[in-house]
């Protein structure tokens, strides 16, 4: 069973401009981090996009939900910002049906030493393996049904909300 | 739902003796990487023991099987060395029934650079979460049976295996 | 020999705010700095701003010039931004006879994985116990006399340059 | 001015093997450690042993001092175990004249988070640069002459003696 590993950027790849003191996208860390983890989870790694999550256009996510329908793969974890997390996940959870869709992030930069990115790789790719069909979000070591979750921004940290109406499957 | 953390040492928890240049146990850094993976997972820590798991006897890992059964929490993840990992795994596997035992640890020392053990506590976390009841080692970014797991030493690496007859569930 | 270090802030001491993606500054990270280094010299620490050195004013480094002036210690180092270090050493090498005082600052914050605080903190802290009394720049493993150096942008280094004449001892 | 480092091993470079949990050698970690340390200082950099300090013969002793002889470079850094850098210290004091050569170490591995290696090698590449003909240790940020130091091995520090009366120059 192989999954497969989409980065769209977010903060998870973000790194440390030091001529300009900005944070900028060059590559995603992914393989790094797989490394790091010692994973030998069969996996595929694709970089679709390297995006703030802020600046995701409805596009974007069209694109997104187009390529969890076309790989091969019925696993699929997307890294993402955590900003529009759940506006993703809200798209992919409408659009799509059969698969295991996890999407992670993180707080801090990969690259920065007190980041939260490479356990919630980890956290994401278990429950990638082992969670039914659905789109989720792993953040904070807990998964998240896409319409029952949100960030809540003065905290930093996604919680569960009540599962809407409309959207529920 | 709230999930026991039990550790037990391992080179997990192991430090550098900078005096003498030596390994060695302190404290547990559970709730340290806890923090780190900014985990809001209902938890409860205990430090059972702070052992080399070569040192491990078979007392210890009775009481291991012990305190897995008393403890009310259904949902259990134990920090192990990973050179006795599967024997562990196996006292608990034959004695143990009605929950969810994960066994995690970590090639390199968590206090090190370039250890895997936040990685593999995620993926134990999650998986703890999500599997039935059963007793299994998280390792590598995956999940392996009790009874159908080896440590592949001269590679460092949790490989599946034949599930052993006499013992399968 | 007491060495006084005054912490003005500069990349050095900058922190990832997680909930908002931008860098800021609480405390400076001196003490975790000499802490990590095992450092024995004997240093007084103060915080005398914590400001981007882009922000620094004349009023800021007039501030500076009376402090270093008013320290009982002859020997000073000062952590400070990059971008202006070369401005407030000018004012500190017109205005400051009889103490050696050495600025540095860093490319990458101490607190994210790939800083060169660290070192450039143990260049400055060696360089304030060997030179002469004057006004000094550590940066890239040297040292620059304060008319003599200036910050190459473009490659984010600092670099000799001719001796400036109206202004040379 | 080149300065010439020579590595010769010590804790400073060992490595964590993560099959057998045993500390070991494989290549210097210098050119690394100059690369985060952003230094334009001009080095040439050799490994001339990669061994434990207290694995140090007096052959080996005298292998540096002979290469410490035969370099062009006037200033040299050699980074070396902490068990018995101040035996090396102290041939080389006796046997050498006319050069600037400056001994440092680390107490912690550098591919350990928690390295003293980084600040070291800072220091000791600025007192290499400034300080006189002499053979000196630098550590805990201080540096000592040859005949003047001790390591004090239940701290873990590096502190002065009296000068030795016989070998003082």
């Amino acid at each position: 069973m192989q999954i497969r590993i989409i980065a769209t950027g977010g903060t998870f790849d973000k790194e440390y401009n030091e001529l300009n003191g900005e944070l900028f996208f060059k590559d995603t860390h992914i393989a790094d981090m797989l490394r790091l983890g010692r994973s030998h989870v069969d996996v595929a790694v694709e970089s679709l996009m390297m995006i703030d999550s802020l600046q995701m256009t409805d596009a974007d996510r069209q694109l997104i939900l187009g390529r969890c329908r076309d790989v091969p793969e019925e696993r699929i974890v997307i890294t993402h910002g955590t900003d529009t997390m759940e506006l993703t996940a809200a798209v992919l959870g409408a659009g799509l049906s059969g698969k295991t869709v996890v999407l992670t992030g993180a707080m801090v930069p990969y690259t920065f030493g007190s980041s939260d990115g490479i356990f919630n790789l980890g956290t994401a790719l278990a429950f990638a393996q082992t969670l039914a069909a659905g789109v989720y979000v792993a953040m904070n070591g807990r998964y998240f049904l896409w319409n029952a979750v949100r960030k809540n921004r003065s905290k930093g940290v996604f919680e569960s909300v009540a599962r809407s109406e409309e959207t529920a499957g």
